[in-house]
């Protein structure tokens, strides 16, 4: 099975990283490949109305437990990101199709443009399956050569009105989906741990903080005459890793713009993208008021105005708790130690934990490093991984969700 | 002379503000407002090799008094900002020629390209004249539109590698540079002050902070592993007005730039502009060091690394002790209030004061708002600093430096 990822790597990747970006010719060039280890398999492969590719393994009964992930990358992407856990669940098939007609049927899944790297729109085919996806949200989205996402979905046989329906017919068969990723951050590797259960992903607050003072020489304006707008979003930013630290979540400035932006001004304008992050929904609510606060605090201090500008917000996701502890006991099978940790990253499995008992497995990332060509894990780690995924599938075909 | 002032910018200004950038047909046609006037007297116009134009009175003794400032201005700027000094300075010809021969040669100047609005380099033909200047510093530079500085400057005449001779033959005979400017600040207008004599330009250090940490998942590295150059360059921007205040002199952090600069990854890279001024080299270096400091402490206490990297810097300029102590007189004697106060903004007469006893009035500013179309002051104000100027001029041509 690491020969195939090796397999795919070569052919759609090499040393400029996975080019497997959705919606292009590489993508395809992916899946073709996948599909022509599927037809080694007594299995029936179909592509749904948003793009997710199927590969269907009948079993006694039509209960589907679903393993997969996402082939597309992002660009100069790693060769694990996704491909992992596409192709762990084809090593499931192949397990289970040696070990005889399986207790439930088993469903290898591709989401497709689970990065959304080329319209800006993540978990695109996981969302419209799960029925979270509104598609006037997404129609007017265009790529940077201003091809509409509409358009290039047509080319590759989704019809952006008809995405909606991807989950008809099949989601009520759905008894599990259980999902195997690399971590993409250091916590695994710096406790010398190959693998993990989940147990959900992270809600996220993305806002922007908007502070506003008023512009000045930098010779000629006194101290304390100034409302330095930089000064004031500096306060707020540097607040922020013990506003994090306090609650158990995460918080991060990205990016920061002061205004005008020259060195013989105090900045009249400064805006922050700030990113905040926790597993528990009151944990996130009291992160991002505090946060606030601390930036309403921060204005008053220099004499400037706040105001807060909501980007984008998402729920925290808990996975299934029999699913989890099934996941947590086949790791620990594997590695002789039960660790479960969050996801700061959202997934395919955050979209299908909306719809069906959902459950991950992660591997150790080197330095925590993903989306980059150097997105690596150790080759030992790799397999115990792909172990303890193999037997959390075997589990939850032969018994059920517990 | 306020109606000279009017004229002017009615034909090289208007609502969207000064347009007499230097090195254009806008700035040559305020030159010729000027000339026009100039023919009314009997003085000697000339231009220097640096593109300085020259009004000279002979006086009993050529012993020279000079009077003066800019007529560039930035692009859409104020109507006072240089312009104020030059006709303050046409209004001491004026008065002079009607009191009959003075005691001492009298000359206007009109500086060239006091903003280096088009070649970002300031006080280009007072430190030409002051002998100052490197032309290799500036023979390089180019303007927006890729014009270069020597062909622009050709263009009026001025040869670059001949402008260094400017001061030739004419700064012997200087006894004296005096400039009236707006203060381009807010502290005459709150203290409720038309005017005050300046004590000196503060001197500059700036200089770019760099912060070094590593990119990382917004969402899946944990706050205790990450190496944050945002969060490190936010800490020392915040500690920035503390420092300042410490001291007595004023830091800015103009701009920030956090890289890679998105939502979902935490800054491996921060830029600072900083900038810090103080009326005292000890109490500049004093700054300067502190604020280095401060950024290492940031830097290790966010696991990253810092670097400073020097953009440019200047001494403070002390003006004549004498020559300030006239200019108290003659603005307590119009305002009766004695108050002198230093310049956190750079003027030509920063350069004067290296090579002759120099000293400015400042008159007060609206807002302290300056290099922008609703740059003011209120009418009461401009008279009584224009009567302080004219007083102190009067002095020191009659009588000398103190």
């Amino acid at each position: 099975m690491i020969a195939d990822l090796r397999g795919l790597h070569e052919l759609t990747g090499g040393p400029e990283g996975a080019r497997r970006v959705c919606w292009t010719e590489e993508w395809e060039r992916g899946r073709r490949f996948l599909r022509e280890r599927l037809e080694e398999l007594p299995v029936q492969v179909e592509v749904d109305s948003a793009g997710n590719l199927w590969a269907v393994l009948a079993g006694r009964s039509s209960e589907t437990v679903v393993v997969g992930s996402h082939t597309d990358s992002v660009p100069h992407g790693g060769w694990l990101d996704g491909a992992l856990g596409v192709f762990a669940a084809l090593e499931v098939l192949r397990v289970t199709v040696a070990a005889g007609e399986p207790e439930r049927t088993v469903a290898l899944v591709d989401w497709a443009d689970e990065e959304g790297a080329r319209f800006g729109r993540s978990l695109l085919g996981s969302s419209a399956f799960a029925g979270s996806l509104e598609p006037t949200e997404v129609r007017g989205l265009r790529d940077a050569d201003g091809v509409a996402l509409a358009d290039a979905l047509a080319e590759h046989g989704v019809d952006v009105d008809a995405m909606g329906g991807a989950g008809e017919g099949r989601r009520d068969r759905l008894a599990a989906y259980l999902e195997l990723h690399i971590e993409q951050g250091p916590v695994l590797e710096a406790e010398g741990l190959p693998c993990a259960a989940v147990v959900g992903t992270f809600g996220v607050e993305r806002w922007r903080a908007l502070f506003r003072g008023h512009a000045a020489h930098a010779g000629s304006t006194p101290m304390e005459t100034r409302s330095d707008a930089g000064v004031a979003a500096a306060r707020t930013i540097a607040s922020l890793p013990a506003v994090a630290r306090r609650y158990g979540g995460v918080c991060t400035a990205g990016r920061a713009d002061f205004s005008p932006g020259i060195a013989t001004a105090v900045p009249g304008a400064a805006d922050v993208l700030i990113d905040q992050r926790h597993l528990d929904r009151a944990g996130l609510a009291d992160m991002l008021q505090t946060a606030r606060r601390l930036a309403i605090e921060s204005a008053e201090a220099g004499a400037c105005t706040f105001e807060a500008e909501a980007i984008w917000r998402i729920d925290p996701v808990r996975f299934h708790p029999g699913l989890v502890g099934a996941a947590l006991g086949a790791c620990a099978a594997e590695t002789r130690v039960a660790r479960e940790l969050p996801s700061g990253a959202l997934h395919d499995a955050s979209e299908l934990a909306r719809v069906v008992p959902t459950a991950m497995v992660f591997a150790s990332s080197i330095d925590g490093i993903s989306h980059s060509p150097v997105e690596d894990t150790p080759e030992r780690d790799l397999e115990q991984a792909i172990r303890a995924f193999g037997r959390l599938a075997r589990t939850v075909i032969a018994d059920g969700v517990p």
